[in-house]
C-alpha cells in the first residue's frame, strides 16, 4: 500500500536588501545580535541607535575563521536557550562572512527554525555572503562542509561600516563584484573598468550592482543544482590556495583573484577567452592590488587537493570557466592534462 | 535603494510511504545505512536482503534516547565525509525515532542537505515520527530543540519489523494511533474500539489509518505553525511526566498514555469532554496496559516544568485539549488555576 504525503506548495521566501544608510530597524520580537569583540567595539553602537526590538540581548563569539566550527554554533544555540529565546525570535548577524555563515546556521536549526538578519560589515560579505541563504560551518575536511539552505529576512547594507577596513580587507571585497562582473555582466565589467572603488557613491552602485547580479542567479538556482554553481568561479583553484598557505598569507578575495586568473587560463586553452580579455581581467585585479600569480610548488598535490572540495567529493571536479567576459561555463570534463598545463604555468614560472 | 530577492516559488516535498512487507529498494547512489547494535543486529540482515545501491556503507550509533545528541551527529557527519559521501549520497535511517531523527537530521545538514530515506523499526515511529520531517536533537535544555524540517524521500514500513518488540514498547505505538483517533477520526477510534491490533491485518490497517492522518495534518502545516501542534496532544504533560522520571520509569507512548488522560481531564473541566469520552479512551488505553495515572509529587514544580519545554519558551502554554473525540482545539489562555486543579487530582490520589 502507498500513501502520498503531498507537500507540494508555493513558498514565499522572497526578502529585501536595504542598500545606503542605516534606517531604523524596528523588530517586534526579541533580538539577539551575534557579532564578534572587534567588530563590536567598532559598530555595535551604531547599529544599536538604528536599532528598536522587544529585547535585545549580544552574543559575543571568537573572531576569526578557525572559529566558524559546529562548537561555536553550539555556543551560540546554548545562549539562547540560557536566555529563553523562542520561536518568533529573531537573530541578528553583525559582522563578516564568518558571523553571516554562522548566525545564519543557528536560525536554521534553533528550535527548527527562527528568522534572522543579516548586517554585513566587510564588503565582501556586502557584495556576496550576505545575500542568498547559503550558511554553515567548516570542520576538519573542509569548508562550509555542514550548514543548511536558510535565507535571512532582509539584510541591511551600509557603506559606514566599510570605512574601518583595511585595504587588503576592501579590495578583496572588490575581487567578488570583479567576479560577478567577469560571470555574467559585461556592461558592469566594462564600468568597472572606468570606475574608482574608492569613492563612495561609486562603491554603492559597484554593491548595488553585484547584489542585483546575485539575486537574479539565486532566484533561478536556490540550492546550486546548477547556474549558482558560476559563482564559484575563482573559488575552485582559490581554496587549493587557501589550504596550502593555512588561510595565513591571502584573505579569501585574494586567493579568488589568483583562482580566477587560474581559470582564466584554463577558458583560454579551452579556446573561451581570448588574451585581451584575460588581460583586462588581471589589469581590474592590480588596480586594486590584488594578487594574480601564486607559485605552485607541487602541482600533483595541488590537483589531488581538488578533490578533497565538497564539489568534488563525487571524483569529478566542477570547473567554472569565463567564456569570454560576462559569460560563464560550468565544466565536468575537462581532462586532467589541460588543467596540469595550467598548474604547470603556475609552477614556478609565473612572478608578479 | 532596495533590491528584492524574489524566491517564491513552487516546492514540491512529496513522498511516498509504502506500507506492507519490504518491497525491493534500488537507489541509483551510494547509500549509507545508519542503525544501532540492537537493531542491526535483529534487522540488517533482512534490509540488505532488500536493498540495491551503488555502494552500502552501514554507521552504527549508539542504542537509546540519551545519544540523541549534536556530538552523535557530528560522528555521522564525520563517518560521511571520511567515506566520500557526496551530495547525491543518501542515507538510510533503520531504527526507531531516535535513529530516525538523528538521520534526518544529519541529512539536512550534510553539505546543506542530502536526501534519506526512513525505514523505522518500531510501532510508534511507523505510525508516528517517521512520517513528517521533523528531524532533530535533545540537548540539556530538553527534547528536539535543535533541528531542521527536512522530509525523507521515501517511507517504508514493514510489520515484519514489529515481531521483535517487546510488549511494552509494542503499546507504546498504540498510544500514538489512539492519540491521532482522538484528535481526528471519531470512526477509526469507533473501529479501534473492536480492533485487535496484535493481529498483523489490522495492525497494518491501523498504521495506515495514523500514517493518512498525519499526511492530512502535515500537508495543511508542514512548519507548525498551527494545525500540526494538535499532534502533541498528550505530549505537553507527558514531556513533564518523562522528565521528572528521568526517562527510565516510561518508555515515551507510555508517557503520553498518561499525558492524554491529564489532556482529557482538562478539556472534562473546559467543557469540552464528556465523562463517559473519557473512560472510553481510558478504557481502551487499559486495553493495551498502558498506564493512565501518575502520582505528581509537587504539583507547583510540575507546573513551572511546562515552561521549560520548547513550546513554551514565550511564557505561554499551547495545551491541546480534544473536543469530543474525533476533533481538538489548541488553547493558550487557561488560567494557572484549572490546570492546577487538574494536576491535583493526580497529586497522591489517583491509583490504579
Amino acid at each position: 500500500m502507498k500513501i502520498d504525503i503531498a507537500l507540494k506548495k508555493e513558498i514565499d521566501n522572497s526578502y529585501e536588501v536595504h542598500i545606503g544608510t542605516l534606517e531604523d530597524i524596528h523588530i517586534d520580537a526579541k533580538v539577539a545580535i551575534i557579532t564578534n569583540p572587534k567588530v563590536s567595539g567598532l559598530h555595535l553602537h551604531y547599529l544599536l541607535s538604528k536599532l528598536s526590538a522587544k529585547e535585545i540581548y549580544i552574543i559575543t563569539v571568537e573572531d576569526g575563521e578557525s572559529f566558524k566550527t559546529l562548537a561555536t554554533v553550539e555556543k551560540i544555540l546554548n545562549n539562547l536557550f540560557e536566555h529563553k529565546f523562542n520561536r518568533s525570535s529573531v537573530l541578528l548577524a553583525l559582522g563578516g562572512g564568518v558571523i553571516g555563515d554562522m548566525t545564519g546556521f543557528a536560525a536554521s536549526v534553533y528550535q527548527r527554525g527562527v528568522d534572522f538578519i543579516q548586517v554585513p560589515t566587510t564588503l565582501l560579505s556586502q557584495v556576496d555572503a550576505s545575500v542568498g541563504g547559503k550558511t554553515g560551518v567548516n570542520n576538519n575536511y573542509g569548508k562550509n562542509l555542514i550548514g543548511a539552505f536558510h535565507q535571512p529576512r532582509a539584510v541591511y547594507i551600509d557603506p559606514h561600516f566599510l570605512s574601518t577596513l583595511d585595504k587588503r580587507e576592501y579590495s578583496a571585497g572588490i575581487a567578488e563584484i570583479i567576479k560577478m562582473a567577469v560571470c555574467f555582466d559585461k556592461d558592469f565589467f566594462e564600468w568597472l573598468e572606468k570606475a574608482d572603488l574608492h569613492d563612495e557613491a561609486q562603491i554603492i552602485t559597484a554593491i548595488s550592482r553585484s547584489v542585483k547580479t546575485k539575486a537574479m542567479v539565486v532566484s533561478q538556482d536556490e540550492k546550486e543544482r546548477g547556474l549558482r554553481a558560476a559563482l564559484n568561479y575563482g573559488h575552485t583553484f582559490g581554496h587549493v590556495i587557501e589550504n596550502e598557505t593555512a588561510y595565513k598569507k591571502y584573505v579569501h578575495g585574494e586567493s579568488v583573484a589568483i583562482g580566477m586568473m587560474m581559470a582564466n587560463e584554463l577558458a583560454s586553452r579551452l579556446g573561451l577567452m581570448k588574451s585581451d580579455e584575460e588581460q583586462r581581467i588581471k589589469k581590474l585585479l592590480l588596480k586594486y592590488k590584488l594578487p594574480v600569480a601564486y607559485d605552485i610548488q607541487d602541482t600533483e598535490a595541488f590537483y589531488e587537493a581538488f578533490f578533497l572540495d565538497k564539489k568534488s567529493l563525487d571524483s569529478k571536479i566542477t570547473f567554472i570557466v569565463p567564456h569570454n567576459i560576462g559569460g560563464v561555463e560550468l565544466k565536468n570534463d575537462i581532462d586532467k592534462d589541460i588543467v596540469m598545463d595550467v598548474l604547470n604555468t603556475y609552477a614556478g614560472t609565473v612572478r608578479v
